[in-house]
Formats: structure tokens, sequence, C-alpha cells
């Protein structure tokens, strides 16, 4: 049997003419339950359908219709994001969420469909042939956010429309309920949506408006999701990790996927998650660290990994998760770690690139809440060494340890040295102190104080950390144990490297900081979908 | 600084003529060292390389050399898998490992050297200008798997060469071994890619062939890896993602990142892995749902997500692991869940011809190791319901409950009648008793007792389960009361669908089963990359 043959309702074991039949009763009954429902609604409305001959043009869609394929097709329904002039006068069928409904006198109300974060203006007005004011009340007594579907003619308003994203209007033909959303929301999408330059304006003008603060947001999460900013913060999510995987592949890395349980506890530093695997003491993986360069040495040459990475850490600051989703490299060098940055380099040149070519819509949806100046970087990356840029604090006074690390607030004041100097927002700091860095870091060969290792910063925060790893198993265990590190209880890493191990490095990204900080946003909570921290496992 | 000026080696902060004297002292230094070595190594190896002129052109390559940038560039290697005739005569260098190290006489020694799976025949003779006899014996000294840097002059085998994937032959001019491997490994990499048709023709023949088993295969991960199938495996793997992704991202789905850190435990059915989450009660994860379905109720439209999914189930079984990577999509739906088995048919026939076309030497290297059949599926996917697919089988005298499921025996031969009546081996089976499925299925609107829900089968095994969801938070409570669900446990979850909810469908796939079944492998250990059973938690 064909895919198309079977698209016909089932059961499919009926003979044609039988089929044919049973789908015009069908279609009669659909009808009579749509008037029943449309009857019920208008009733508990104190509206007597009875009297309404155009009853059939609105209504609560009947569950069962929501299970039973009809004969449209999903491409009949129109995205409130595609309409525009070109399909002026034309009849179009949307679904989407009644965000605002106006109620103007008996005979008219307009409503506000949103999807996506996009919105249009529906207005639904008493006429002889097709709405009725039955309709006109239906419609004015919708709940906010309820799912609706209009069926109506795009026209062009004589004036500039306030309050929606789309410049043409829909004159509603059909309106039917699809979902009914509660009378009273937690939230209020319009207060969720406000920016603080709204919120301050109001305040000068002796006005009170809500502020939904970063909790309660979370906390409805599946509202708070629902707006503009959000619905944009989350397609450049998507984009991020697109752009990051088209780079990688067209370069010859391959995608893997590493394991999250862990034996024992993982590489060591941050404090992980424990957890009972079958008897066994195990861990959640604090990174893909040990199963990437393991990869590595099973000859895949360059993988790439996106996955989330636990830390059980007690951070309380904007910028740490208990989880999060880490994007992380790992390949081959032949001869020098600058490889390794040159792919650093290029790929978020790419990665920006994209997300201003083919974010536009979103990156503005953001910036109309939360204002941010476009991410200045350059097309080569700017490289300082770490030596370079603590001379450049301690020529403005700030003094570092010269084989210490920089603090956040060093680390800011440095992003702004360089943005004021070299015009960038995004640059690798390298060749750290060894001391700072963990013990499988490569030293530098011409001074065992320094590392082959960087970090990368978008406006003056760390989003990536990378080096060369030592690939020689007795020279890694003279490291763990100058670190430590009791060996025996990685050795089953350190035996990874005895078998021929080729040169290699890597760098680990945080995708929500990524997004976070290109984006100028303030809290890491809005850049991940359902965030983890100290506080907060739901929802 | 632009990138090209800091690609100089660390420190950078001299001037440039200093850097210039600096290079050609480093130079001259590294030349030493290289000799210096070279003697090292010779002398290990019985010895005088100080009779040997040559000793420049082969030893150990010091730490050194592979921590501090040379003029080289990294594109001045080339991959052993483009080694063909269009280079002969041309000088080349590669890197790769010493998979075979054969000497004939104290004058020549054929080295095999494999690159991502790919291997060539090296030929490494004595020759006044180039080559010293002592270079032969370094050569045949390397232990195997050693990491070599192998330069020399691409040549025409006068035969065709066996035992290598290229026909061509590089005339050794400089041999540098990068990384040493132990000189005894625990699996022997021609054991390891060996097919289970040539241990069988050997032990018809009276000889008796190495077979490595699955279990040590994993214990020696590294090792095993890198065998052509599972250079193959992988990159099949990589690419599936590939192209689940892209064809969903052409369709409108926004790529999401759920938490895999739940509080108290998951949505029901298999067991789940507890931890303690800052003194609360936690579990991971068993499956997106929840958040998939509460990301279409914050306005998505169309998710996807590709992560670890994680089961404590006791199943020893050749296709069960306690985690895997899922592959999970969620949809608005219009009026049928016809919609997501569209999204399915095609998404699939896209991965498979994407396989095709662009894992071509993938796909034959695995087959090289585990012989299979290419997977016959149709243009069209077919479709066919329960009641349809247990006819079948009751035709052939194979009895079902008419509520009840498939086991995997039944499965298969539903399979085993569906290719020899359709001529494919991926099919949909939809509309399954309801009271096989979830809780949160929606039943079929013209009878209770069937559900608006689908598996899918490649080769007569499950690798895809699907459906539309309930999202009425009504019914959903009716729905989870009559599974004996306890709705206040599962309230945040209702909840979600109370601020209106579109209605939806989605489909969870595993990974590991796609590439386990579309090349027709026995284990779904061999598709994980480090897999994880209740027996297994390393490496």
């Amino acid at each position: 049997m064909s895919s198309s043959e079977s698209q016909e309702p089932p059961p499919s074991s009926e003979s044609i003419s039988k089929k044919a039949a049973k789908k015009e009763a069908a279609k009669q009954e659909k009808l009579r339950r749509r008037q029943e429902v449309a009857t019920a609604t208008s009733a508990a409305s104190n509206l007597s359908v009875d009297d309404d001959p155009l009853a059939v043009n609105y209504g609560d869609v009947p569950l069962i219709e929501l299970q039973s394929k009809t004969p449209v097709d999903v491409n009949d329904w129109t995205k409130v994001e595609a309409l525009d002039d070109s399909l002026a006068n034309r009849p179009v069928q949307i679904r989407g969420r009644a965000q605002t409904i106006r109620p103007v006198g008996k005979k008219m109300a307009f409503l506000v469909v949103r999807e996506n974060g996009f919105t249009v203006q529906c207005l639904v007005q008493a006429q002889p042939d097709s709405v009725s004011s039955q309709m006109v009340k239906f419609a004015a007594a919708l709940s906010r956010e309820s799912v609706v579907d209009v069926e109506g003619i795009v026209s062009i308003p004589a004036a500039p429309i306030k309050g929606a994203t789309q410049q043409v209007e829909i004159q509603v033909k059909k309106l039917y309920c699809v979902s009914r959303a509660v009378p009273t929301l937690p939230i209020n999408l319009e207060d969720a949506a406000r920016s603080e330059v709204e919120i301050e304006k109001a305040i000068q003008a002796g006005e009170q408006l809500v502020r939904v603060n970063q909790d309660t947001r979370l906390n409805f999460r599946v509202l708070d999701l629902r707006t503009p900013a959000n619905q944009g913060i989350f397609r450049i999510q998507s984009q991020v990790g697109n752009a990051f995987r088209q780079f990688l592949l067209a370069e010859s890395f391959v995608e893997i996927h590493t394991p999250k349980l862990i034996a024992g506890s993982s590489e060591g530093g941050a404090a992980v998650f424990r957890l009972d695997y079958k008897g066994h003491p195990a861990c959640l993986a604090q990174s893909p660290q040990l199963h990437k360069q393991m990869s590595i040495c099973g000859d895949f040459g360059r993988v790439f990994e996106i996955g989330p990475v636990f830390r059980a850490e007690d951070s309380f600051t904007h910028r740490h998760l208990c989880e999060f989703t880490g994007l992380d490299v790992e390949m081959e060098i032949k001869k020098h770690y600058f490889e390794v940055m040159d792919i650093v380099d290029k790929l978020f040149v790419a990665i920006f690139d994209s997300l201003n070519q083919n974010c536009k819509k979103d990156l503005e949806a953001v910036r109309n809440q939360y204002p941010f100046e476009p991410l200045k970087y350059l097309r080569n990356t700017l490289r300082l060494t770490y030596e370079e840029g603590i001379q450049m604090l301690k020529e403005v006074g700030v003094e570092i340890e010269p084989f210490g690390d920089l603090n956040t607030e060093a680390e800011r004041k440095l992003g702004q040295l360089v943005l004021e100097k070299y015009g960038t927002e995004f640059y690798i700091l390298h060749r750290y102190p060894l001391a700072v860095r963990p013990f499988y870091t490569m030293p530098c060969y011409d001074n065992p104080e320094y590392s082959n290792s960087f970090d990368v910063f978008i406006r003056g925060e760390e989003i990536i950390s990378g080096a060369q790893r030592v690939h020689v198993p007795e020279f890694l265990e003279q490291r763990a144990e100058a670190c430590d590190i009791e060996v025996k209880t990685i050795s089953a890493y350190i035996d990874s490297f005895r078998y021929g191990a080729p040169p290699h490095g890597g760098f680990g990204v945080g995708l929500e900081r990524v997004v976070m900080l290109f984006c100028g946003l303030n809290n890491i909570r809005k850049t991940s979908l359902y965030p983890r921290d100290p506080l907060r496992i739901a929802p």
C-alpha cells in the first residue's frame, strides 16, 4: 500500500465506495457537532444560537475534529509571519493565540492573533452574510492565550497598525476556538514582553506597570517562552548550534555522542552529581573531556559533540548553571596549538556572521525588549598572550599575579581595554600560566610556567576554554602527580595514550553563554530553556 | 593585531627582526635535537648513527617540536584517503599509524600506514642519497599503531596492492615517529578488523584465526574504534544526525536542549536513575517527552532535540542500552496525527538517501567486516494499521491479542511478511491499541480502544515510537487516572496545558538503533561509541 492511499482516515480496510459514503456522513456529522458546540458555547454566554443562521462560522472546535483528518491540507494555514501586502484581498486561514481581545460596541471586536512571536490584527465585524453579532460576542468572550483558527480576507489598513508586528489586517469571516486557556493567567504576556525602558518611562510619567521578575518567569516558563524576545532567543540558540555544526562538518569533523554516566568521579575540579549505577558508584560527566580525547586516540581525527554538561557547583552567579549545553571540540594537531585557535577563530566568525545574516527578526525581537549593541568582532580574531593581557592591565594600574589567573573583574576590565585599543569585543587570550590550567594541559616548550592554552572572551566574559593536551602517557602521569592527582584513579584515561596517541587539542564552549553574550543579556537563565541552578530543578 | 601576524611563535611581543633571528636559531636547534633523538633511538637499536650522514631523515620527533609551530602549513599533510594516481610522482607527507611493518632483508621494509581506516603501502628502501640501511632498520623496529610522519614520492605499483585501501605506493624519503605505541597491544587491529566470513573460511581450511569478542573490543575501545568498520559506523552515525537536523531545520523546526536533571521521577514506565540534587530527590530524564511538549505549549511550533536518554532497565538484549542518543521531535498538528507520520516518512527517506549518497566508503567499510544487504525502502513509506498488521500475521497462523501488543518475535515475522508483500524493510504501523500506549496518547475518534499512535520498523525491529498527545488538561487527568497514575505527581505537566495548548504530536528515535538496523548489525553496542549497559559503565 502506498503512502498516499493510506492517508484516508482509519480504519482503512473498507472498500472505496463505503469510504466515500462514510466520509460524506462524517462531514454532516461534523457540521452538526460544530453547531452543537456553538450552541453550548453561546448558551454559556446567554446567547441563543437558534436565532443565528450563521452559527457555523464560529464556535469551539470539538476535540474529535482534532483527532480525525479533514480534507484540508496543512499548507492551507498561512504563517502569521508571512502575512504581508502581497496577500491583499486574498482569503487566508491562520492558527495562533488570541493575544488581546478588544470589543468596540456590540458589532465589532479587534483580536490580535500571535504565532511564534509574530502578531496580526483581526477585525471581527458584524456583517449580514457571514458575521453575526453573536459571533462578535463569541470573539469578545475568548480568553487570552486561547488557540484560535481564523479565516478571513487580508486587507491593507488605512493607518499603520500599532501593537502588531504585521502591517496587514484580517477581515474575519470564520473564527473557531481550538483550545481554551484558563480565564486568569498567572502572568500576562504583555507584562512579560515589556522592556525595562518602557517600565522606567512609565514610572517617570507617574504610572506603574507590572514588572515580571526572572523567578516568576521561570515558574511559568510555558507562558514566558511565548514572548517575542524568548521566541527570538531560542531560535538564535538553534542557529548557533546549526552554524557550529555546519562549519565543523565542512572541516571534516565527526559528530560524536559520549556517555554522561561515568564510573567513579569525573576528571577533577568542580563538584559532581553522584549516583548509583547498578550498585556501582557513578557520576554525571562534567565535560566530555576524557571521551573526546579517547575518540582522538580512536582515530576519528577531528570530533565534536553538543550535549549536556553537569556541574554540581554552588555558584549563584548570572553566568553559572548546574546543567548546560556544551559545544565541545577535539582535534589532532600537527605541530602547534595555534591550529586549534585557527578553528576557534574561523568557527566563531562564521557563527556570528550567520546570526547576523539569518536571525535578523529574532535579534530585533530580543533587542526590542532587551536593548543591546551588535557585537563588534574582527574578520581575523585578535590574539593576545596572557603576558600581553596583564601588561595592558598593568598600564592602567591593575596588578595581576604573573602566574595567577584573571578574576571576573579583571577579565571585564581587559575586555574594555581591548575594545578601546583594537575595536573588538571578541578575542583570544592564550599562553596562560600552567599553574591555573588542568593537569592535562601541554606546557609551553620555551617556558614551562606557561601553557599551550587559551580562553576566548565575548564582551569581557569568558565563553571558551581550550588547549593542547599532553599526549605522552609518562608525561601525563608526571603532570597528574605534580597536580596532586592520584595516577591510579585516572589510569584508564592515561592508558588510552599508550597505544600511540596523536598530538591533539580542543576546546569547550557553553551554548547558553554564547547566546547570552552575543545578545548582551544579563542572566544565563534567559538563554536556557528550562534552567537548572542550585535552587531550581523545575519546571 | 591581525590573526596572520599573531601566528608567530609566542612570545609575540618581540620585534620582527629578533623574531627572524630566533626562528633561524630555532631551526638549527630543531635539527640538532632531531639528530640527538635519532642517535638515542639508533643506539637503542644497537646502531651507530655516527656512521649515518642521512640520520636527519628519520627518528623520533621530540616532544618539543609538537609544542612549537614550525613554518609548515597543516595543509602540507595529504590525507591517506586522498592518495590516488592523480598524485603520481608527486612528493607527499602523510601522518598515520604504522599498521603493519614487514622487513624484506636489511635493505627494504614495507610499512602500511593507516589514517581514519584508509591504508597505503609505503616502501622504505635503502638508497645512497636519502635512505640509509639504519633508516630501514628504524622502520622495521617501529611498534605497530605508532603514529608516524612519512614523506615520500607517490608511485603507481606494477601489480595491484593487497592489504591496503589505496592503490598507490609511497617511496619513502623521510620517516619520523611522532608517538610510540607500547610494543605489545592488548588487541591486534588485524584481528579486530577481521570478518566472520574470513574466520569461518580459515576454520574450514584447518586454520585458526583470532576472533576478538564484543566485550574485549569494548574493554579496549580506543584500539577497537580504529578498525575500518568502526571508522565507518561512527561516520555514518554522524551523517544520520546531520541529515536528521538538516531535514527538520528546512521544515521550520527549532532545535532545543531540555534538562536531563528532573525533579522527582520521570513520566513513568521504565526504571530511572535516581540522584540527590542539592538535597532534593531527582532523576535522569528517560526522555525529553514532558519538556518537548512544554516547548510546544511555549509556542515553538515544531521542535527537535538530539541528546542522551537514560534507562535504568535491566535489559540484557542486543538492542537495549542504559544510555543512548535520542532523536526527538514534537510538532503542532492542525487536524490529524498523519501530519506527524508525514514528517517521519519524508525524514527517514531523506536520511536513508543521504547515507546511500554520502557514506559510500563508510558503508563499504562496514560491509567488508559485517556483510549486509542495502536497506529496501519505498519512496512513499508504507503505512499499515495495527489491525491490518495482525490480520497479516493471522493469515500465516500467528494469533495476536487484538488489543495487546506485538512481541519482538511477532514484529520480526511481520517485517518478513511486509517485505514479501510490499518489498520494503521500512514501514509504519499505526492506530495501536490504546491500552499498550502511554497515558498521554490521544485515543482514536471513532474507536477509543485504538489510539492515534504509531511505531516504525526497520528490518523487523522497532526504531521509532510516536503519537498525537492529549492536549486537553481535563482529558489528560482522566487518562492518567485510567492508567493508575496519581494526577498530583504530574500536575506541573498537566498545568502546562491550561494556558491554551495547541494540538500536537511527536516521536522519538534511537540513533544507535537507526545505524544498527540500517547496517544490519547484530548488536547495539557496535553503534554506541562507549556503550552503557547494566554490566558496563566503562571506559
